[in-house]
């Protein structure tokens, strides 16, 4: 009996012992820590590749969010283009006419908005990383996105990490409208935080995106219009039928799961690994994405 | 008279006032801030779609170069190809037979080395930057690759930036062998300094790399093997014939202009940016290539 029970035991022992990868950290975790994706602000962008899963962030950006929203309703992306990929840096897409009388309408989206590069902190759950930043005063989670956040000011602003979705815009600060859209495929560019609004980020799909041949042109765009990836649609997964949506979670950023895992990657106590970073960078924190069950 | 100089020296003036961008410095910069690369140090990797120029570092890591420089010479690669491309991480190429035995020989190439994460700092030219690093206590360049370096050890390595790469190795810090090599081609895994030896990085055409499809094992394996990219070559540059090199030239990282630029991206005035950032992270620094004249 005893050395059944030791035996029995045994591996549970060792398995205490030995820290938790972030792979076992996410399999254990319940599911009160994963959250569905809010169709009424999920986009699909439908490319002849597959589908890219995009979360926007009305916490954010609302009035860019709003003209998003009414831009797919209305099919505005159908038929347009992705129509430059910079390497490590951006693709972007929409109507790249250069004459702004010969664009696309708008059809209800607002011509004109404010610049939403940052707003009051207040009222945001701010999950702070402990981990030093260049870039920002503060640096953390809020509600799945990467964030920025200046305790001085009060105001906290989305991070230009890896997929990162942002809306192109002139010289003037309030010159986007949401219909030019670009999305991070590089090294984070932190320098455009608080230059530009950033209105959502790519949750799945965004290898669709970053493998899309660079344009030759040092901005990346194409000479040929040939080039261009083509756009079959850009809808809100409220607007497509229940059957045909993608069926996603992602971790919540604040729950101990997510917490658990971060540290798990800031020190990687695995075999593999010799010298623990003892840091980790906000843009380098895996947001985990998995399918619901049905 | 007076007039007329006025006129001419008004555009000057203006000239002055504006702080110039990174592109004014470096149009701007004298051919001596700028050196052509070793051909003994520079590899040619030959795919379908073009040519990658790879930068070697010796100085870091001088048992993996010779042994990279025997496989090279020996054609080990040739017919080989890019067996994986993991999503914001690498690529990654060699023979990816899983029994040693069957594996490709090495040929005159060493089947063990030492493992060459680091290296004492002094005998080094370390170009530091004034920023704040998370990783590493300084950060910097070294004869142009990005680096840290640790006061209190007397050591520096080379950082995983975008473009570095790596030798490939199993558990035990010294089973890589420089045959199977990866490049960074996602954000900046930065938590593998220090874990693995950094052989080099990719000075051209690392948008080759960058777009290959991804695969879709969870680290980028492919399923099918005719997903791989074949790679017709890799060759020293020092072992091709002169009229089929490319002519490139590196900016140097320890010249004012390199200084100047760096600044400039660090606060960029530009009538675009709203907010400088005050800050660059170190695997955001622009490192400048350009085309020798004839």
């Amino acid at each position: 009996m005893f050395a059944t029970g030791a035996a029995a035991q045994a591996p549970d022992a060792d398995e205490a012992a030995k820290p938790k990868s972030a792979q076992e950290i996410l399999d254990a975790s319940p599911d009160a820590h994963w959250r569905a994706l809010d169709p009424a602000n999920t986009l699909y962008m439908e490319l002849d590749a597959g589908r890219v899963v995009i979360e926007l962030a009305p916490q954010f950006a609302p009035r860019h969010v709003g003209n998003i929203r009414a831009l797919a309703r209305e099919g505005f992306w159908d038929g347009l283009s992705i129509y430059r990929s910079q390497d490590n840096f951006v693709v972007q897409f929409g109507d790249p006419t250069e004459e702004e009388a010969d664009r696309k309408p708008l059809g209800s989206a607002e011509a004109h908005l404010p610049a939403e590069f940052e707003r009051p902190a207040a009222g945001l759950e701010f999950t702070a990383l402990p981990d030093a930043d260049g870039w920002a005063p503060q640096v953390g989670f809020v509600d799945g996105f990467p964030a920025g956040r200046d305790p001085d000011t009060g105001t906290a602003w989305m991070a230009h990490c890896y997929g990162a979705l942002g809306a192109g815009r002139d010289m003037a600060a309030d010159s986007s409208t949401g219909a030019e859209l670009y999305v991070v495929t590089g090294q984070s560019p932190r320098q455009l935080d608080r230059n530009i609004t950033v209105v959502g980020r790519v949750v799945d799909g965004i290898e669709l995106l970053s493998v899309i041949p660079r344009g030759r042109d040092p901005m990346g765009f194409y000479e040929d219009p040939a080039e261009r990836t083509p756009i079959k649609a850009i809808r809100l997964a409220s607007e497509v039928p229940p059957s045909e949506r993608s069926q996603l979670e992602v971790l919540r950023t604040d729950s101990p799961t997510f917490a658990a895992a971060t540290e798990a990657r800031r020190n990687r106590r695995d075999d593999w690994y010799k010298v623990p970073a003892g840091h980790i960078d906000l843009c380098n924190v895996p947001l985990p994405v998995r399918e619901a069950d049905d």
